[in-house]
């Protein structure tokens, strides 16, 4: 793949934040030329897809700055440092739904903008849920309201434009898929 | 919704780049008390999920500054300034892949990143492709290989962690989908 990589030649840290970083790298490209590369450094989140015994989807409403608007999302969060993938998925799924589980299982990662961030996310499914008596709280600059719903609600959800991430549309997709397989082996 | 919503009372911009901008945003959260925001401003993209006659997706291999490795994607690229998705859509797909196509549809679009980036991909599927006489150009910092696989060839790239981002995720699951639709009706 050698024809394809870029080489580092310089590399200016612009910001660091508590959330992301950002870093200009100027890069020889293949053809010998230059060009420089815009990059956020994120430290990596979990989402999970939490299913009820009911088969209901639990899902958290929360604004979201970056667009000013509320979306409906699939409970997710950014990964603490020295924090499991996995240890990540159980505690946000306790801080944002109020709901543990006895099953989790690694599905899929995927980088959501590999244009410009290395944001990956760890995508969980979790099922066995039960209520946690004492809830686990938010961090303390998060608000969300939760919300369970049925597959044919969440697809009504996704017409509202309600749904309109990239995370919770593949989850979605992922349950109708479930869905189909089942009914293909009944 | 406003026991949810933030209030920008202070907005810095840290960095304005070629494609990103860097804003931090002081808010007010729903309890009175303030946090900070860190917000990625990008100008929006499309991908495409393009499907040849017979049967194969169009892939692009492309190196990743940001993630420092080869990823398998769907095509896809920035809108331009005043640029409609659907154009930028076809111009991509031209561009990147050498293909042409007679029909092309809006699917869905999607945040990528809620928590930090405002990106939206609008997300279309092309068919009756065709190439192109004179290949269209890629972007003068821009180099790929183009693939075609079955869904099947697809689904191990996923394996194989060569295609490993959330929009050809979908994509894939898409197509997995509409196979699933296809032989149900038959």
């Amino acid at each position: 793949m050698e024809h394809l990589v870029e080489k580092t030649v310089a590399k200016k840290q612009i910001f660091a934040g508590k959330v992301i970083d950002l870093y200009v790298e100027e890069v020889l490209l293949p053809n010998g030329k230059t060009s420089k590369r815009e990059i956020v450094k994120h430290p990596g989140a979990v989402a999970i897809i939490a299913v009820t015994y009911e088969g209901k989807i639990v899902l958290v409403r929360q604004y979201r700055k970056a667009m000013d608007r509320v979306l409906v999302e699939i409970p997710a969060g950014k990964l603490e440092k020295g924090e499991a993938p996995i240890a990540t998925a159980r505690r946000e799924l306790e801080e944002e739904t109020g709901y543990k589980c006895e099953t989790l299982r690694h599905l899929t990662s995927f980088y959501t903008s590999p244009g410009f961030a290395d944001e990956i996310v760890h995508l969980y499914i979790a099922e066995n849920l039960s209520k946690l008596e004492n809830a686990a709280s938010l961090d303390e600059d998060e608000f969300v309201d939760v919300l369970e719903v049925t597959l044919e609600e969440a697809l009504q959800l996704v017409k509202e434009q309600q749904i309109y991430d990239a995370k919770t549309a593949y989850a979605i997709q992922y349950l109708q898929l479930q869905q189909m397989l089942g009914e293909k082996h009944e």
